[in-house]
């Protein structure tokens, strides 16, 4: 006899490709949706397909949005663009309700090892947005990894020759951790780009 | 500015429903299902809705089932019935390949704390399918928690006078444990239920 009936074993199949989620987990997300009334399994379908009808990204800067032209681009000024790898980073931003400028979404980092190269993230967008003139700033908040450091290395070296201030987010000790539990890279940045008090 | 745009956050909300599912886990749920084709999200979600359209209980064990009557009551004999909790439980016991009797699934346990009582759960079908005769034993396999202790010695004083075996999953230390990190009560159990050799 299978284990799980058809419909069972499907579900479980389509929830562990969801990531970090196995075929534990899968099941367990299975039976919730079982338990629960046809309406809210409906809803939950219905906020799937939802999704992949109704989000596209923004023309401008690259982000998710619901129109052709996202909120951030329509409203706020674009005389500093931040520069991320991807949408979830400009959440991750907006969350802190600190920046105001507008953002530029690459879709990626240039990574040679997975054959990644300038031309396959969108590069040239942000190239054409600084052509329109108006950008004083660019900050780079690419992730602090290899790919995203020569990212925003080989950007920067785009956009100094055309005046414009390139920025990178500070690198140092996370706030409340102890000098001792620190990993000795941010340790060793922390040094180097030590600030005068 | 909302940090996320409404379907986003909408499917967000969804995923959050699910168990042991916070906000973060949600996001990286909900950003797969935008990177996915749509065929593919549109394959989770009919699973989703199969699932509520095609499974139900059997009407013989309350196991979960595609028809009317489960595989498992359909073919195999019903001399010895497995009573378990929940479908869940069915499914980790078919997975030993160990037992080939039937099942009958109670929907829960004996709770007076949470107000659920004997007739709050399946033990009436339980009764029914005995008193059509042929049964020979009984193994209660419900969780060796307080409420499926409890749930065991009610059903097992009801169906001793009928003269059915009743018997119950044996408890002791898990195989490959270490002595010193055996809980307490399962290395208690272990000294009462010890085997002569």
């Amino acid at each position: 006899m299978k284990i799980y009936i058809e419909p069972i074993g499907r579900l479980i199949n389509e929830f562990s490709k969801l990531p970090g989620v196995g075929t534990k987990t899968a099941q367990r997300y299975a039976y919730k949706i079982i338990n629960m009334p046809t309406e809210e399994a409906k809803n939950f379908a219905d906020a799937i397909m939802n999704v992949k009808k109704n989000v596209r990204y923004c023309s401008i800067c690259g982000n998710f949005s619901e129109s052709d032209i996202c909120d951030v681009c329509k409203i706020r000024p674009n005389d500093t663009i931040c520069v991320v790898k991807e949408p979830k980073d400009v959440i991750a931003i907006e969350k802190l309700n600190e920046y105001s400028g507008v953002y530029h979404v690459l879709h990626g980092t240039i990574s040679p090892l997975d054959g990644i190269g300038p031309n396959d993230i969108n590069i040239k967008g942000l190239l054409d947005r600084i052509a329109k003139g108006g950008v004083k700033e660019v900050i780079m908040a690419t992730n602090p990894d290899v790919e995203g450091e020569a990212t925003a290395l080989y950007i920067s070296n785009l956009l100094k020759p055309l005046g414009i201030k390139v920025s990178r987010l500070a690198h140092g000790i996370p706030i409340g951790t102890d000098l001792e539990y620190a990993d000795e890279v941010s340790l060793a940045r922390a040094f180097v780009d030590r600030k005068e008090l």
